[in-house]
């Protein structure tokens, strides 16, 4: 699969070179990262921001610096003695100077001020709901998003829009997106109404009795990410306020929160942020430290964490194998932790205002709305004055709700305030990948879901590192779904998905 | 105490800021290191290094840069508009430049290369009591750290083996490590002679029983940490392998390691770490990156440490703080307790032929050999073929000891086959150093003994932070020790302090 490393073309031979070095920098900021979430103490922050600073500063001088542009360049007059990954490395090379470079240094640096002032504003104005004091810092910051846009929008040779996007799944077009979510926002509020009804009919699943003692959630969590496939000579598994996925892909450490009330959140935490951990862990060995070698972008990654959290453990087949563990762990009520019941419990439909407690179901309408009102205010075809209203009538709409406040509406998220415009959909765009990818491992390998039902995770390991993590950046997304499952993304398959779960 | 930044001379400025850079990337560095020890999985070590290469390269490439020397030499016009701390800094850049290129990019890859394969041969050597084995690998070692030596003593203009101790206690020249240690060296024997007549004439102490269970000593550990005055909001206590103080000095961490049979090594562990933690956060906040701001050397700090571990930690107004909470901690055993029964535990002589195993009375002993045989080495005046016999009647004449192999003779440390050559001195000039400000200290506020017999360290450190800690590397070690003390370091003080304790 790769070229090895001797007998490099000049140009190309020192790019590596220097990627090597920069893609080190970067790991070693990840690793203080996870460092600053689960071990600093709080008066160590200031110091943290110095070294993070210091690390950004020289990693985007080793991309700015002129004689990478050369070299790359150069590099082009190379490509016919390239092998087709040293090919894809070079093209992801480009991409992340282009990034670094396409922006003036005065604009980064007013867009890093923008954003610290927006965001500790929105700290203040979201419990209060006052999207009158929000309002003023997300203009400024939002007029430096749109000009950001313009420029990369230029350099990229795409819309602003899809400028943004880029940074966080490369390649994706809004025309893409329009086709997958028109249609699953027309689908979505019939399926949402049936599912009630049908719920509304049957008995309410017993709920498991609590207090889950932490030490047991913790030991069971454990347990699971080793049954899927987690190496724990290759990571670590802590506890910090926001689960999230960390680390190197060789000590990628994972984390969750726990609650002595309920063990789902720990546990669904747990197994969503190991499907991360198992994409980074499983890419290519021998590109570690080259672009091409990366994760191929954020809504491949929620791919991988939605096809072990909701395709796989929220499945029959996991189910069973589940129930008897989770007795183990926490005694008594064996009634409760029934697969039928675990699985009546894990498919509770409640539509409500805020996205982050949404269900399988109602997350991606929450998704939607989202999308199309960056979208309309990056093109200035919304303005922010007219917002809460839009946001009020969209979840109208998609959700048939009407928020009470702003705190529930357009004020409960943190993205637009830190800058992150363009992020929203690929929470969807990986619920969906979820679904074909996993569709297409059970097509070709037809023993995978009973091999989970015994906790054996190998035969789908092999799959997805066949066809995704072993394939890191080698493609484009669309063409890594494309190989791996003979179709572009197709939003029935996780239509027919939700309907099987949710209807059945 | 300090310039504001605000207005400074063109090169001076620039050159501050260069600094500041390098400065937050070492402390990134230091976290990284502190992570390594004590959370990573093994499995990360490979990429750990890799983090580490990329971030040596890139601060060995920031000393290194041309323009860096233009900055240095253009400063060097600004010196009138410079106040003291200012040129102090400017002294300590131009030191670590020298140290940066003095050496040949192709000898600081030869050393590392050379070192890594000494140590791994080392370790197999060591327990197998083989010096045959490991001689020809130090014999390379030794070749490439003399050539070192060499281009490091041209470019400092010193002797080779001073250009070595420079990279650990900048300054400390040979004759004067020779006034201080010929006396001391024979001082000694004659002092354990004496300790050891007088010790076997007394009734043993008692030693408390155990076992004394990890959690109880770790409390404690941290319950005496606060008194000692280390800032838990600025800092973290750990178990690792070895005791180690790392981190920043705004985030400050120490380390120790537990026997569940004897809970004394893990305390004195953690009051010396805590030593050179109080240091280390002491340093001024306003000079934290850049050099001036950085510990003077190692054996300033070995002073810090050794200062609250065998100075005041030992001393009797300790102990009687002490005793009640070790009955509190461990139960029962109050004669074992029994601050006059600690005490004389506590200052049990009892040579053997283990460094790190050695008392405060013979550990002298082991650092002046091996500072001896290393001068020596490094000289050309003896020959690793030698280096065993030269042991073993250094340690006859030392410590009246004939080792039964090089186990416990030359192959027993590490520092030589990691290229550590010139580091031994500053463990005993520490203990010297560390003797002479806590006289200086008691005679300046008598009030500090009784003060720390009441749990209140506040009076000493005071102290300590007005003419150590705060001083940074504004002074050579000399110059800080004649400052804090009203004289250079004399070896009498640290000998009547060793009469005061074994012979009292």
């Amino acid at each position: 699969m790769n070229a090895p490393r001797a007998n490099l073309p000049a140009a190309y031979g020192e790019l590596e070179r220097r990627f090597h070095r920069w893609t080190a920098l970067k790991d070693g900021r990840a690793v203080l990262e996870w460092d600053q979430a689960c071990m600093m103490p709080d008066g160590g922050a200031d110091a943290r921001a110095e070294q993070i600073a210091a690390l950004d500063v020289v990693c985007h001088g080793m991309l700015a610096d002129a004689v990478l542009g050369d070299l790359l360049q150069q590099a082009g007059d190379e490509a016919k003695s390239l092998d087709p990954w040293q090919l894809a490395n070079l093209a992801e090379m480009r991409r992340l100077r282009v990034h670094a470079t396409a922006l003036d240094p005065a604009l980064v640096e007013a867009l890093a001020k923008a954003s610290g002032r927006a965001e500790s504003v929105w700290r203040k104005a979201r419990p209060a709901g006052d999207y009158a004091l929000a309002k003023p810092v997300l203009e400024s910051l939002l007029g430096l998003v749109r000009e950001a846009a313009a420029a990369k929008a230029d350099a990229l040779g795409v819309s602003p829009y899809e400028a943004l996007i880029d940074e966080f799944e490369p390649g994706l077009r809004v025309n893409e997106i329009d086709r997958l979510f028109d249609g699953l926002g027309a689908f979505l509020p019939g399926l949402r109404e049936a599912a009630l009804a049908q719920q509304a009919k049957r008995p309410a699943p017993v709920r498991p009795k609590g207090p889950f003692p932490e030490a047991a959630q913790q030991a069971l969590g454990r347990r699971l990410m080793q049954v899927l496939g987690f190496d724990f000579d290759h990571g670590r598994f802590d506890t910090s306020l926001h689960p999230f996925c960390g680390g190197v892909a060789d000590d990628v450490r994972i984390t969750t929160r726990y609650s002595e009330d309920d063990f789902v959140p720990a546990l669904m935490g747990t197994l969503h942020e190991t499907g991360h951990a198992l994409y980074e862990r499983g890419r290519p060995a021998l590109w570690r430290y080259q672009p091409v070698g990366m994760a191929r972008g954020m809504a491949v990654h929620e791919s991988q964490s939605l096809l072990m959290e909701m395709q796989v453990c929220r499945g029959p087949e996991f189910l069973s194998f589940l129930a008897p563990l989770l007795s183990e762990a926490f005694g008594g009520d064996r009634e409760a932790y029934a697969p039928d019941n675990l699985a009546r419990l894990y498919a509770r439909v409640a539509p409500g205002f805020i996205r982050v407690d949404a269900d399988e179901v109602c997350y991606p309408s929450h998704v939607i709305l989202r999308y199309r009102l960056e979208k309309a205010l990056i093109a200035g075809d919304l303005s922010l004055v007219d917002l809460p209203g839009a946001w009020n009538d969209g979840m109208k709409e998609l959700l048939g709700l009407t928020p009470p406040g702003d705190r529930e509406g357009c004020l409960q998220d943190i993205h637009w305030f830190v800058g992150a415009w363009g992020y929203f959909p690929t929470y969807t765009l990986g619920a969906m990948t979820a679904a074909q990818l996993y569709d297409a491992a059970r097509l070709t390998v037809p023993g995978i879901p009973s091999a989970i039902g015994r906790g054996d995770f190998a035969p789908l390991l092999a799959w997805l590192g066949e066809h995704v993590h072993g394939q890191a950046s080698r493609w484009s997304s669309t063409e890594l779904i494309m190989r791996a499952t003979g179709k572009p993304l197709d939003p029935a398959i996780f239509k027919a998905h939700l309907e099987r779960r949710y209807l059945a």
